[in-house]
């Protein structure tokens, strides 16, 4: 079994934080995107959609999408439960991942992928215009967010979950796409400190 | 127990279509988009994204989001399962039904939000330019999925699961977003066929 991912990507930060969070360790090989190496034969044929990470079992079985390798391990080693217990737990958990997938973790790729100069040979066409539709909306689910952790500890309830990996990831990926970050979101801000203070954030 | 959403948009479909798979009815109740009915208090207070469907509980929890709601009652009747049995199989439905949502029915929306004049008010800025960005991914992920299915039944395997409710929505939902099907992808227009002919198609 093994990892195939880009280190400084931010989905396979997803998949990273989530296995230091289940305490499993798993190998990890690097594909280098910027040399186009998600681009060649063998890695395509593990994920036609070219892209990191991918899961690769040993009966040669090869998982892609961060969350889907996530919810791989959760079947495997079901505490600590980072997807929800019950029914309910399960459901808002999902919910609340998708919402900081959907709201905020896309809207900052977006804007990174839509400006940055160094995506221009990766995101053909680039759409300016795209980009700036986005930023607005990734502070106004900032503000979003502040309101909802004043009322709770963590994004989905009083336990840290998935969403609390797909935020943070998103939050830290504003900086390289170049958003600032708004320090008068104080609950906002006060969470980010608590799960960037977990061992996991390091993964 | 009951669920709002607007009958006509493709994700509260996804909701219907999975119900109808697993012989559940849950009574509907209609938010018209249209007159600007998901932005009243009442209906923001249960899913502050404005966004339809919305499962609503008889304790007053409310869980918004398709996935999270079809992941509700997955875990309330799990057969039959619509989200994969084993370890291997719930990542291989979960990388699907991803792949069916951020590479295909993401990029019809993105064509009918961005051009569709109807979504005018809705969509603020309509860029033009990003729905024609979308536009040939659309087809790209057409191809995709028809060689897939020229080696299996259905998008995740042998077995009907969520993804291949997302692949009909998505493909229906080219029409409205005035994209042209492929007749010469035979795979892709078999699948569809036995798809469209289940009864909770017409849910």
């Amino acid at each position: 079994m093994k990892i195939l991912e880009m280190r400084p990507a931010p989905n396979p930060r997803r998949v990273r934080i989530f296995l230091a969070e289940k305490g499993i360790e798993v190998p990890f090989e690097q594909i280098d995107i910027t040399k186009g190496e998600h681009k060649l034969a063998g890695f395509s044929k593990l994920n036609p959609m070219q892209r990191v990470p991918v899961l690769l079992l040993d009966d040669g079985t090869a998982i892609a999408e961060s969350v889907a390798i996530c919810r791989y391990f959760e079947c495997l080693h079901p505490e600590p439960a980072l997807f929800g217990s019950t029914p309910v737990e399960k459901a808002t958990v999902e919910m609340w991942n998708r919402r900081m997938e959907h709201s905020f973790l896309f809207h900052v790729m977006q804007v990174f992928r839509h400006l940055h100069p160094s995506m221009a040979e990766m995101e053909v066409p680039q759409v300016p215009a795209w980009a700036e539709a986005n930023r607005p909306r990734v502070y106004e689910t900032l503000c979003f967010i502040d309101k909802e952790l004043s009322t709770r500890l963590f994004i989905a309830g009083e336990a840290f979950s998935i969403a609390d990996i797909t935020a943070l990831v998103a939050i830290d990926f504003m900086k390289p796409a170049r958003l600032a970050r708004s320090p008068e979101l104080t609950s906002l801000a006060r969470w980010h400190d608590a799960v960037s203070g977990r061992p996991s954030a390091k993964a």
